[in-house]
């Protein structure tokens, strides 16, 4: 339970960051307190951006003190509400939004130190000045910040090569739940000397601490890519292809997405400018890239051999592989054009699960068969970094259904779907998160056990429960 | 403080595992308390080897009653006697070495479950009958575990394409201390469920917990290789060469150790069958190595195009590219013989530190002279993984003098390597962990507040302090 916010701790917090680094205007508020879809609103007493770490820091130690409960706050891009206050108005929003310094590049050593508010965006094309890539991609690269990607350990379509964020990640700078610092902004990438504190913090949604900068590592710069759309018979068929390419390509395959036809059909129904590169319709897609850092690398040649022997395999129906740029750009707008397209179908159920690699088509075989019996005609939308294990199993209403009946069953699908990825031993949030959206689900669905041994970290690293309450776990700590 | 074991829990545990689960012999338990090279020596009341996680789990759940601490135990390869009970014979050695069970290995999912006890070559063996690489390569391969490699987050020479042991883990399978187990065998690349518990395990040194399983990730095998042994102007131009290297080839580069020419002189002069690959002798040497899944891949030719541009720049002086199998190997010797060739020399003082790559050179020259200065004629052997950043920058006697006022002088040698290390934000145990050898060192030179998270967590998961006290931690946690 946060304390209200006294006026003296008001006007300390604003000697420690300034006019510039308060916001309490209720309609400048705004933009806080909701996340971009608008899926969560909240309250808050107040919105704080500091501009270094050490003005955070202070900031932290005296909301420790007086018993003020902090929300940690990145580009607010989440799908899961966890940079989003609770309804009490007593939680301070704190933004990292001015902590946007790249602190150093140092290219011997093939590592980027940025502080936490630096947008995505800004850190590829930093690399990219660099002559280096960072790999990490996501629909929301434009305005996600890299604290973000750390809090919810960031995911995307570039993880079957380079990791989650948690592995683009040497060192960390982190403000504790009690305002100390821990430097832990290291460039090394062996160091044994004890426990590794850094995963604690990664992935922890700023409920252990504040992660204001990090030492990320960057990676050689590609100079050639080839991209193939391939039409599959079956699931099964893009589980044999992508241990056939991976096989044979090893890292360069920076990119295998899989799809469902339904997946397909929304996109060339919804959005302008999209046309199916094949000729019939066909019941699974992959979207398959390779790249090189060797200038005119042999890579379509490489493709072509693979998808040659996937022919002969039954594996692949048919495929085009792009001969430009622009049709790259082109089979990629496919993929990337399904969640809005969905969204013209009326609410699309989102559902962010993995399981491995192998057991993905009995899953999708068995969970599809589960929901057209408990739910007919509902249409499933399924796609996901098959190479992760990873899908997107999004649901619509059937056609003709209205909205809101619809919706009424959202908790009855999501049990279908969750229980089905339990028996899979897979996981309810591959790449979300749990934010506020889901920490009931995962009190459910995962190991007590598991539960018990997260709870007593929390309580060890922040006793007085100050940092974002409310997320990851489903209740209280008391 | 461990308490004696009595007759009825000797009893009970016999009960649990069997005769063959229980060494008492003081001649057979010699072999569970001292390590490979004999650097350490304790005693122990018992030795048990559970062949199962579930009798393992209740021999824990006993002793943790009784008060008793435990040692887990694996190949005992380690340096730094972090598998060697303390001199009190009170401790539990708990050898994982009957639990040696590959469970599962998931072709599609590029995975493979195995017990703790596995010896880490029956691994690579088992990976490469299937198809695949499992990659952690070590000298102890022969007879260190996995259970072991994960305890310390091994390392090695293929560190800088495919990470430590940490990086290979998808999942684990935990006796807690209170003998609870925790079933985290998770196959999954991507799970944002909360915190990653795993990573607190890996590295703990079975201070934590007893790791009794997990899943690996596999690679794709690799059919083409090229080896180059090159001779270097300065260390300097070791880190231009890995960086040119790196950007054209990215991880097609598997290897580059760097090795001083003192390093190869007493490989040379000691190593039978061992011969310089070039005429005339240089100040520094890498050994590079690429690696392709393609077969007949033109590697020489990529290696000899990047060795060109280094020519030209004058990183390089003169080079050899292996032009056979028996060539690569006669050049890795050289690289593979330098430890016991050394240890010709009498006492060979060794540390295992990491820097950031692009500090290595000034920190080699500032750290040789520091020691040329305060101990002049110390013969200093640095060589090591540089991608990692990591040296074994290990210290022999000047020419004739005695072995005794040289071991005298081990404590100061080493206070200015790891100050001057500090000084570097580096580590003072890159690979090998801190056991018993090295944790009043890492009190020292690590962040005190670094010591305090980690021995709150100590606390928290092992509040009576029984798993493998002494280790890790420079005083008990009373």
């Amino acid at each position: 339970m946060s304390s209200p916010l006294s006026h003296e701790l008001i006007e300390s917090i604003e000697r420690l960051v300034g006019p510039a680094g308060l916001v309490r205007d209720p309609e400048l508020m705004q933009g806080y307190l909701t996340d971009w879809r608008n899926a969560y609103q909240g309250l808050a007493a107040l919105v704080v951006r500091p501009a270094s770490t050490e003005a955070l820091a202070a900031v932290v130690r005296l909301c420790h003190d007086a018993g003020v409960a902090l929300v940690p706050q990145g580009g607010n891009t989440g799908l899961c509400g966890g940079s989003i206050p609770d309804a009490s108005g007593r939680q301070v929003v704190l933004s990292l939004s001015r902590m946007k310094r790249i602190r150093e590049i140092d290219l011997a050593n093939e590592t980027i130190t940025v502080e936490a508010g630096v947008i995505l965006q800004h850190l590829q094309e930093a690399a990219s000045q660099a002559g280096r890539l960072f790999p990490l991609s996501l629909g929301a690269e434009g305005s996600c910040t890299v604290g973000g990607n750390l809090a919810t350990n960031a995911g995307g379509t570039a993880v079957l090569r380079y990791g989650n964020m948690r592995e683009l990640t040497l060192g960390l700078e982190v403000v504790l739940p009690d305002g100390r610092i821990w430097n832990g902004l290291r460039g090394l990438r062996k160091d044994n000397t004890g426990y590794d504190l850094k995963h604690l913090f990664i992935g922890s949604e700023g409920t252990l601490g504040i992660i204001t900068a990090a030492v990320l590592k960057l990676f050689p710069a590609t100079h050639s890519t080839a991209t193939a759309w391939v039409a599959l018979p079956s699931a099964q068929a893009a589980v044999d292809l992508i241990g056939h390419v991976r096989s044979l390509c090893a890292d360069r395959l920076t990119g295998f997405e899989m799809m469902s036809r339904q997946s397909l059909a929304f996109v060339l129904e919804h959005v302008a400018g999209c046309s199916d590169p094949l000729d019939t319709p066909h019941p699974w897609y992959a979207l398959i890239e390779l790249r090189d850092t060797v200038p005119d690398a042999p890579l379509t040649q490489l493709l072509e051999s693979g998808l040659s022997h996937a022919f002969e395999q039954g594996w692949v129906i048919d495929a085009v592989i792009a001969s430009s740029q622009a049709q790259a750009a082109a089979l990629w707008a496919l993929r990337e054009g399904i969640s809005e397209a969905q969204n013209h179908e009326g609410p699309s159920l989102k559902h962010d699960i993995s399981v491995p690699v192998s057991r993905i088509p009995e899953f999708i075989e068995r969970t599809d068969r589960a929901l057209q019996q408990d739910f007919p005609g509902v249409r499933i939308v399924s796609y996901g970094h098959m190479g992760d294990g990873n899908l997107h199993y999004n649901i619509s209403k059937p056609v003709g259904h209205g909205d809101a009946p619809f919706k009424a069953q959202e908790r009855a699908i999501m049990q279908v779907i969750y229980r089905m990825t339990s028996a899979f031993n897979g996981s309810i949030s591959a790449e979300h998160g749990l934010g506020q959206a889901k920490p009931a689900a995962a009190a459910q669905f995962k190991d007590p056990l598991e539960i018990e041994l997260m709870r007593a970290i929390k309580r060890t690293l922040d006793p007085a429960g100050l940092m974002n309450p409310g997320k990851v776990f489903a209740s209280g700590l008391e």
